[in-house]
């Protein structure tokens, strides 16, 4: 079946599992739209709890004018207490510095994400810090979020390429890897900010990857702006991810990043896991609908393909 | 990195190696389209070429009232040894019987493809036969194409579902797939006709079929229709399969599958393969300017990724 140069070396099957579906619609999918109403982002929020999902990216507590669509962070953060009571859901917030950690733990936010970039163009364009800055940075955040019995996950951004900076030398995200295992961080998660990786590389960096952050649940987030998103988050769950970021309906990008459009959609993942025998907690048919909802609060067509498609309906 | 109830045992890279991309926007692409002038198909036909690539579906010979839009199949075909001699190409034909392999090798085509849908329901609705009787069929078109020194592929279309029979038992694949080897076939090929199935699938039903086909290349077909037409390609490379079927622009369907829509965009399937060190004969950049003339010459837009997005640009 191999032509005679390519030996016939097959992938083993990726064993069956489960994946953590953190739906960030909510923050990285709203973050680059035009600002919504408290009431419709809680009407999403409705939807997407609906799915079962158990981790949700509620806001970001960031700078307002620099991020106008999550200034109502607090505001949201309000609801929380109340939909946590009738949901078994973890809610997280994205911040950029102490200020904003402060903030999210005195608003009640139980989970903390802390966003490193890799690439120093990325860093600088994003925060305004070096890479090496914000490395330092960490355990400032980590205490904070402990002192206040949260947790505290570092995203390591521009972990494949940077805009800026081109293809992001692998060592560098294991440096910060490696700064965050020593300070004692709840969760690392690595993220293909301008959605330009392909399965291989991804395949590379989470092996190269697994040594440093041993039995910590590794996490992967990626967008489809060149189609291979679901590919390498596949590829990702096969080489030991077992947390994902999505978005219903594909919606989302960041602003800061050129070029950069869409998460991977939470129903096209979720169909493709539950097809290839990969356990998750939401339910497919009310993530469509969520994606719908996504789509009418920002008022435009979604990415998603499931959207257009459905699920696969057979007789 | 894995819960204790997943072992973590990791897919092994895919390895490096070459894949042959066969161009279908001219038949799987155009087929479902209202019928354009045959300039307009010269005209993509030579944005195609500027590719690279080597291996093109010209068109089909079947009912021009149950296809229209290839109707012109005969007058398609007088124009190809004219472009055979500027470019290393070789240009295939679908047929659905013996009438058309005869109309085919009389045009002058050398490469025959044979479509046998492995569900019933599918086959009646296409061809108007059952899987058996479309099996038997085999033998009379290969000698048809042989004795016109034309090559033979065999395509098992529904070969994972079917709209209308449900999931597809893998030995019905299996019993068309031993068929074609004994009658001795030139090439097999798997298509996932209604865009449904996802990476583990994909593996599963390469692996199966591995010690039928032998040395013989398989082929692979699949569509963006749930979004995870890459994954699933990717998954079939690592399995082994060495020739893929995508159209520029992502154009393309099936007008007899309900839902089916979309084949795997040319420029996204190279952009993926290239970043993962898997070798094709398709230039990038020309592939995105082919997808710019199928969008402009069906006048609408296509589901791309790149088309959108364009090739990686680093600094």
């Amino acid at each position: 079946m191999n032509p005679p140069d390519t030996p016939p070396e097959s992938l083993r099957s990726c064993p069956p599992g489960h994946v953590t579906i953190r739906e960030v619609c909510l923050r990285d999918g709203l973050q680059i739209e035009a600002p919504i109403p408290l009431s419709a982002k809680l009407e999403l929020l409705d939807a997407v709890l609906a799915t079962g999902v158990r981790e949700v990216e509620a806001t970001a507590f960031v700078s307002p004018s620099k991020v106008p669509a999550l200034a109502d962070a607090a505001a949201l953060a309000a609801e929380l207490p109340r939909l946590r009571q009738q949901y078994d859901v973890e809610f997280s917030a994205l911040v950029a510095g102490a200020g904003g950690a402060g903030r999210a733990v005195a608003a009640g936010i139980g989970s903390i994400e802390y966003v490193v970039s890799a690439a120093d163009g990325h860093s600088q364009a994003n925060v305004g810090r070096s890479t090496a800055d914000s490395t330092h940075l960490i355990a400032d955040i980590a205490r904070i979020a402990h002192e206040h019995d949260a947790t505290i996950e570092v995203i390591i951004a521009t972990a494949w390429d940077c805009p800026f900076d081109g293809p992001t030398d692998p060592r560098r995200v294991l440096d910060i890897a490696t700064a965050a295992m020593e300070i004692g961080v709840d969760r690392l998660a690595i993220a293909d900010t301008i959605g330009t990786t392909t399965p291989r590389r991804v395949t590379t960096l989470v092996e190269a990857l697994a040594p440093v952050v041993g039995d910590l649940p590794l996490g992967a987030h990626f967008h489809n702006t060149r189609g291979a998103g679901l590919a390498s988050a596949y590829a990702a769950v096969c080489a030991g991810v077992t947390r994902l970021d999505a978005s219903v309906g594909g919606l989302g990008g960041c602003p800061f990043a050129p070029g950069a459009s869409g998460n991977i959609a939470t129903e096209d993942l979720v169909y493709m896991l539950r097809d290839s025998d990969i356990g998750v907690d939401v339910d497919l048919p009310a993530a469509i609908r969520a994606a719908d909802v996504a789509r009418r609060v920002v008022g435009h067509d979604l990415p998603s393909a499931l959207l257009r498609a459905g699920d696969r309906i057979l007789s």
